[in-house]
C-alpha cells in the first residue's frame, strides 16, 4: 500500500473507536434580518465546515463590549431563527463581557452585544455565550460508543497536554458528522493541534 | 462558632485532602542587569505572592513578538539567574511566538523576544514558554498526599467546567506552599474562580 492509503486506513480504523477533536474559534450566527441589517444582503458561503449543512460565510463582523472589540469575526451560516455570539472566556475579557457556559442555541438570559458589519449596526439584547464543549455524533456512531443523545460523557484527548473533559454533552442527529468541539481556551489548555483525536470514557 | 471561624475551618480540613488552584497570568522574571537595563534600578517589591519569598513587582514590561505586543506585563522578583517570559498558547498567537510547552526555568532552545521597559530595550535571546503545569507541595503536603518530587500525577478540578489535567508535575519544596498553578488557558478551559480546588489523583 502507498503511503497516502496506509493513511487513510489509519485514519478509518482510528475513527471507529476515537472522535476527531476541532477547535471552534469565536463565531456568529445571525438571522436573515440582521444579516440583511449588518450586510445589505444575505449571506454568503466560503467554504464547508465538518458539520453538514454549516458553511463559513465571507462576510466577517465586529464583536463590541463595554471594554473593548474583537474585528474580523467569522459568520457562520446558514441563518438561523435567532442571532447568537460564541466567544471564549478569554473574549470575554476583551469584551467586558462574562459569557455563560452554554449549549448553543440556549440564548435566554445571557449578555448582548453590538455587532457592526459594512453596511450597519445591530444591538444584540441576549445571545453571547462560551459554548459548552459537545460531541456531534451520527445515529450509527451514538450505537458504537454507546452513548445516547444528550449524555455528559468524560473524554480523554490525545494531545500534548493531555486532560480528561469531564461533563461533555453528546449530541446525536444524521445530519451530524463525529467531532468533538472544543473552544480555543480548552483547545490551548490541552495542546490541541489539527489532527489529535479524543476518547469517550463512559 | 462565627461563619470566619467556620470558614477558616473548612478551608483547614480541605486543605488536608485537596490543594488551592491558582491562575498564572502572563509574566516575566529578570536578571539583576536587565531590571536595570530595563528600569535602571532593581525590582520593587509590590505584594508578595503564593509561594514564600515570591513577589509582584511595582515594575511592568512590555513583551514584543513579530506580531504583536503585550502591554504592562507583570514582573515577578525576586531577580533570577535568566530572564524568563511565560505566556499562554493564546498569548502566543498575538505575539506571533510559538512557547514551547516548559518547566519554569528550563529555558534552553526557546524563542526569544523583545522586552521594553520605562529606561530601556532589551533582547531576549531566548526564555520564551508556556509554563508547564505543575503543583507546589512543602515536603509535610508531599507525604500527606503520597506523592514525591518530580511525579507526575492526575489532577481533577472541582470548578464549573470540571476536568482531568493529566502530567500534572509535582514540585516540593520546603520553600513552597500547597498550590496547583495553570496558565489562563487552563483556568478558562475548566472555569476556575478564585477559591477553587483540585484534586491530586495520583
Amino acid at each position: 500500500m502507498e503511503k497516502k492509503e496506509l493513511e487513510a486506513l489509519a485514519e478509518a480504523v482510528l475513527g471507529q473507536i476515537l472522535v476527531p477533536l476541532e477547535a471552534s474559534g469565536r463565531h456568529v450566527h445571525l438571522t436573515k434580518a440582521q444579516a440583511m441589517a449588518l450586510f445589505g444582503h444575505d449571506l454568503t458561503p466560503e467554504r464547508p465546515l465538518s458539520q453538514p449543512g454549516q458553511y463559513l460565510c465571507r462576510e466577517r463582523v465586529t464583536v463590541a463590549g463595554p471594554k473593548g472589540e474583537l474585528k474580523n469575526v467569522a459568520v457562520l451560516g446558514p441563518e438561523r431563527p435567532e442571532g447568537q455570539v460564541e466567544i471564549s472566556l478569554t473574549d470575554g475579557k476583551v469584551l467586558g463581557i462574562q459569557p455563560p457556559v452554554r449549549q448553543s442555541g440556549d440564548v435566554k438570559g445571557t449578555p448582548g452585544c453590538i455587532l457592526a458589519g459594512e453596511k450597519g449596526k445591530i444591538t444584540l439584547e441576549c445571545g453571547v455565550l462560551a459554548a459548552k464543549r459537545h460531541i456531534h455524533l451520527a445515529p450509527e456512531d451514538g450505537r458504537r460508543f454507546g452513548v445516547r443523545d444528550g449524555q455528559r460523557v468524560r473524554l480523554q484527548t490525545y494531545t500534548e497536554r493531555p486532560v480528561v473533559f469531564e461533563d461533555v454533552t453528546v449530541r446525536i442527529s444524521p445530519k451530524f458528522a463525529a467531532a468533538v468541539h472544543l473552544d480555543y481556551d480548552e483547545a490551548n489548555a490541552c495542546g490541541f493541534r489539527k489532527g489529535d483525536w479524543g476518547r469517550i470514557l463512559s
